[in-house]
């Protein structure tokens, strides 16, 4: 029965049932965690043969450089040529970096900030610099443009990508710099950007000169159902209306390989591309070529990484959909909030009742269920509904999951019940 | 016999032999690179077994850590205490980065420049900030400030480290925000610096609140005759002093294992590493922790690293001493120059009479032989003498290192001659 039409007398009882039901799960110390886009171990074993992919004499890349010494900047042929694959990029627009791409984004903004792009003023030296940010979005996203003083303007996601009508209008503001974007399944909703979406991003014309769309294509191969959710090539559409500049493209292995020890890249214009190589030629010797190497020996091109990404989905399928079940058989029939059934990604965003959001968060917490902060998918950790949540299923085996989402479900029933009684 | 007491005549015939065997060396094709202080690849076979270091199911941490995943900020307890020992500093005072420790110094100018030091104005917004240089010395160091539109200020080497009197009188200017040092084996002079230095740096009192000693300790175990030229740790003798805040230590296995693949490292005051430490919760999820427990697993203790720096010495002193031979034997008898025997690092440093440095690096690259570019080891590339060489002993094998500075010796005694002539 829906719970917006229970009586008073009926919301009580409820709350009495899920109240000792939440108490016994208080009594089992439980201490699970959903908070974070982690593979599970069982995930990162599918990699293994990856440490002993180089090993001595065999250290050499295919053009003979000693993968051990100092050297090659922008990376080794071999993975700038799968990157090229994953891409849809000519390899020689591509940059291979260590193993953050999280890092390659928090240096592009530090590097319009303290010298500047293209010649425009380094953002450091402006009064009031603000960037876009999609929400819900990825926290981390958010964060290094917080850290750099940008501020933070929150535009609504919609099913088809960020609200372009409100995006269009932003930019006619000089001071604002950029966005961020998880174009394909996203962080945290699992939304492919519509064809329009990307079309209508590519035909931008931002008041800034150095307007930057930071693209991160962190799940650009990472499909639940072994079907690929088609995300048009912004780059393609941006070449077509002479905005390359514009774009930068990022994407890594961390949810390929092992996510501590994997290889980021980025892919942009010309222009880009040599901005930013002549930072690193001041920043570093060179990346951990060996690191490349190993990851080029597993994945000689693009096919060899979708049929490992299918290993990775049959582990995962099951995980989302104990989520999924879950939240369809325990909260739909009481009408409490509303959640999206992604294609890949790592999360499944449930929207809460108003209000909900964080009451829900504290009460797992406190029965030993750590999830993502209520808010933290917005800018400042500030949800204006207070309603989403980001769930991450990877981690945890499934028994554990299971118990997590019978806790969260009565967490998520207690707070609409308080809500509605208050 | 002397160049100096040559007569004209005598200079003119001596000329003429050099010329042919100048001409005869051109005839050669040679295609030598004594440029940079690159390991050699006898070198890097020592540390192969590195390679096998980490594989599955061995790649949990001492902790219980799974390396292959995400996060660990800071790095691993073990390597934590590696460079714990290696630096003489208590292992919470050490962060572990990435493969390269100019990286690490890059971003801590970065955070500088952008952000601020502890409540500072971001260097970026103000006028005309400076760096000292003690030249010669590094020039990726040099670079790093330039990049960031940082004057760079040189100061004169003095064989017991920079001219402390002019680093006194400099650091007055609140403009002067810090300092480059390589203490140990410097580069180019493999200079230690004296107690007398260390002291006085830590006895610095900049007009600079946020003045930073860019403390770059890249030779600090890498001795050439089994034996430490003690230096004086600076961090000791800042507490002493309460300006312990002054100074960032970094280092790196990259001249102890393989450069491309190594592992960096910096230790500071609690007050920088937490500093830093906040930047980089923004910046990425983690470091590669694979990478550095393969290098816990190879070195253990401090003990082991020597040990090892033992058998790179093995194989690097008779490339110096190839050098050191060639000089002696062939430049000091013309009293053609000085140089230096260092004790440990990666370098020899020619000093040529003045005006000569340029002219002679041109004479060996049109022979094939690379060197680093004269002037390379002052900011801008500008050596007010024209006189400093940096050469780098210990990427060529011997034999070809013999060829080299046959063809050196050479290019340094005609140089000289056409100086006499001129």
């Amino acid at each position: 029965m829906l719970y917006s039409q229970m009586s008073k007398e009926q919301l009580i009882a409820e709350q009495q049932d899920l109240q000792a039901a939440y108490q016994a799960f208080q009594q089992k110390k439980l201490c699970l965690d959903m908070s974070r886009g982690k593979p599970g171990a069982d995930q990162l074993d599918l990699s293994n043969e990856i440490l002993n992919a180089v090993a001595a004499p065999n250290y050499k890349t295919e053009n003979g450089t000693d993968a051990r010494n100092y050297g090659g900047l922008d990376g080794i042929d071999e993975m700038k040529r799968l990157f090229s694959e994953i891409f849809g990029m000519p390899a020689e627009d591509i940059i291979i970096g260590e193993n953050s791409s999280l890092h390659m984004m928090f240096d592009a903004i530090a590097q319009a900030v303290s010298r500047g792009l293209g010649g425009e003023r380094p953002w450091a030296t402006l009064e009031h610099v603000k960037f876009l940010c999609p929400a819900p979005g990825y926290d981390r996203h958010f964060g290094v443009t917080e850290y750099f003083g940008i501020e933070n303007i929150t535009v609504p996601m919609t099913e088809t990508g960020p609200d372009m009508d409100i995006v269009e209008e932003l930019v006619k503001d000089p001071m604002v710099k950029g966005i961020w974007c998880v174009p394909k399944y996203s962080n945290p909703d699992g939304i492919t950007y519509s064809d329009e979406t990307v079309r209508r991003m590519a035909a931008l014309q931002p008041a800034a000169k150095d307007f930057r769309i930071m693209w991160d294509n962190a799940y650009i191969v990472h499909h639940l159902y072994g079907k690929d959710e088609p995300l048009l090539c912004l780059y393609t559409e941006c070449k077509k209306r002479g905005t390359e500049d514009m774009v930068l493209m990022f994407a890594s292995t961390s949810k390929i390989t092992h996510p501590g020890s994997g290889v980021a890249a980025m892919a942009a214009s010309n222009k880009n591309i040599a901005l930013i190589k002549k930072r690193m030629s001041y920043q570093t010797i060179g990346p951990d070529k060996v690191n490349q190497l190993r990851h080029a020996r597993m994945f000689k091109n693009l096919a060899d990484v979708q049929a490992h990404m299918e290993k990775h989905a049959k582990l995962m399928r099951p995980k989302f959909e104990t989520v999924l079940t879950a939240l369809d058989s325990r909260l739909a029939p009481r009408g409490i909030g509303r959640w999206h059934r992604p294609n890949g990604g790592y999360f499944i965003s449930y929207y809460a009742p108003h209000g909900c959001a964080k009451r829900i968060v504290q009460l797992c917490k406190d029965a030993g269920l750590t999830l993502t902060p209520a808010g933290a998918t917005y800018p400042y950790g500030k949800d204006p509904d207070d309603s989403n949540i980001r769930i991450a299923p990877t981690y945890p085996p499934v028994s554990e999951l299971q118990t997590a989402m019978e806790l969260f479900c009565i967490a998520a029933r207690l707070a609409a019940i308080e809500k509605l009684l208050s």
